[in-house]
């Protein structure tokens, strides 16, 4: 029984009652049970992306960001130079990240509501000579914006350079192969698009990336991770079990739903009912329809000085939703997802009560 | 609902099914409730040590080895000197780690039957000048030993050095109290004594070592993990919030047992009845009861040809208990566990088992 409200956040997100109820077991972690789940997990996660031998997947304990500097620190060697390309939050913790593990780096940055641009990125990778390594986040949630993958992949692989790709909110989500787009590594979570319950990530990257010793650190060296799970089956240090146990449930789910590309479908009839809907309601998307990812959408405060969003928060909270702060760096905003494992029907709920809320709140806009 | 088997290994255990049920919920991770549920579970696991106002706690996703990592990198600043003191494989991992992320050390090691020296450690930090800190695991799992917390803790505070411990197989196991023994930081995790599920482990330290911009990793630097807990109520990067649920469950029914000292009483009964059951079987513990801690029992392999560890292993799995190989360096061994929410009945069970196995296996000893 989930007794929570619909968590309309960028995740933890929320799971169905199938997820959840695979997570009351207790799992041996040296078993041969539960090392049949996590090869299981890994090969899934692997056939998500159509990734080919070429490709290892390497579960790790921890939220998402541990597997993106687990990514950085073992990924790129210290003389290797990695150009970010940013325009959000999660692009600017990649700088800080590599501030800390030592790794040399340059910015690429863009407004918040403009995505790189492949042509730029290019030319400095022309002019910069020393570069080996290019990150991106696909589905920037500081926005909600859908980054290029395609294109930016075709020239960082064109300049002889490696992408990383933080698909932490497009994984699962946008459906998208390795055997087309050429990346060489991607970090992604158990709690996004997947419908999973946190405290998993993964990377899934090309063998060839993997240096023994190269880590910055020893519990998030993706080589060491990886050459165990390969030798033995089994994780080095203790596995989060029942949350294993959870996405491995929440695959099955979403290979019955029919893939990534019938949740793509549905997320997207999700956004589109958040976005038209609220629009209705007065509220201002910050993003064009054709930037948006279907993950999670940031609205503009409404201009009235009945409105907070302190009080909006509240007011949909009795209701039953949970909706997210801005994080903007220059203007106030608020942000809903549509993710998760909720129905159209909850986002028409989501609508109705956002208009209830707004009748409680004097109707800020009349 | 559990199928699984009884889990007599260091971690992860069996856990209760009130536990479990704590499992079955979704969590919004910045909402009111959340943050009251990560402050309460910071306070009860603050409580456990008696750790007064110079202390925190900090909870870290992850396993137990991301708490050690993250506090050799965070609480020893680069110049400073760490002397490990080793008698197994958790205390040598430590070693490893300080060669990753940058820390200079030097061991001091005992084998893995004999507890470190006090007189010895006090010799070491009076003739090396520099060493600053010192780290002991306090139950090395290698072998099972309790190793002797005061009377260390007393000769490095003389030295003015400041000591780590690796209390990952005795937290909530074994009484004891920061009031009492000087300990500058302990590192433990969910899924041993405290009986929740693994994905979660903390740090209680002195706020006084927490420094900004002194560890090796952003993900595990506890000072920013710490400093944003504090100041916001949320966490840094997305919690496993049903993992934190469940160890709030598991801390509720050790306070219903009596705590510590009760659950310290139980473990020693089934320790006792593991030891003396197996004894009478014809195994011999590696340990004399005094060095004995009551978290998990090193049995030396039977010395037949008829015996293999191996077969004796899927004998007890076919009877519903899962046991664990020995990781002693030159010796063949094989460890059970006596911690997890089992009753003395489950042990006796565990017992009848074995004899089972034994006869199944054409009596090795007769």
């Amino acid at each position: 029984m989930n007794e929570a409200s619909i968590l309309l956040t960028p995740g933890p997100l929320t799971t169905s009652d199938r997820t959840r109820a695979a997570l009351d077991r207790d799992w041996g972690s040296r078993e041969r049970n539960f090392m049949e789940l996590t090869r299981n997990l890994r090969e899934r996660l692997l056939a998500i992306v159509e990734g080919n031998d070429e490709y290892t997947c390497i579960p790790l304990q921890g939220s998402g960001t541990f597997a993106m500097e687990a990514s950085l620190g073992s990924l790129i060697p210290p003389d290797g130079k990695l150009l970010i390309i940013v325009n959000g939050v999660y692009g600017r913790r990649m700088g800080k990240m590599c501030d800390r593990i030592g790794r040399p780096y340059q910015l690429y940055e863009t407004p918040e509501n403009v995505p790189p641009d492949p042509a730029a990125i290019a030319q400095i990778l022309a002019a910069e000579g020393e570069i080996t390594h290019v990150s991106m986040v696909h589905c920037e949630t500081t926005s909600g914006m859908l980054n290029p993958l395609e294109a930016v992949a075709k020239v960082v692989a064109e300049a002889g350079c490696h992408l990383l790709v933080d698909a932490m909110s497009s994984f699962g989500i946008i459906p998208f192969s390795l055997a087309q787009i050429p990346i060489a590594a991607l970090m992604a979570s158990a709690n996004k698009g997947l419908e999973g319950v946190p405290g998993l990530a993964f990377v899934i990257c090309r063998r060839s990336l993997l240096v023994a010793g190269q880590a910055h650190s020893l519990a998030l060296d993706l080589h060491d991770q990886w050459e165990v799970l390969e030798r033995t089956g089994q994780w080095r240090y203790t596995p989060p079990t029942q949350v294993l146990a959870a996405l491995m449930a929440a695959l099955e789910q979403l290979d019955e739903e029919g893939g990534v590309k019938a949740r793509y479908e549905r997320y997207r009839r999700l956004c589109e009912i958040l976005r038209q809907g609220m629009e209705e309601l007065g509220f201002e998307p910050f993003l064009p329809p054709d930037l948006q990812a279907p993950a999670i959408v940031t609205f503009k405060l409404l201009d009235s000085p009945a409105f907070s969003f302190e009080e909006f928060y509240r007011c949909m909270g009795e209701r039953g939703f949970v909706i997210y702060p801005g994080k903007l760096t220059d203007r106030p905003s608020f942000r809903i997802g549509c993710m998760g494992a909720i129905a159209p029907s909850d986002m028409h709920d989501a609508i109705a009560a956002a208009a209830s809320a707004l009748d409680d709140m004097g109707n800020p806009l009349s």
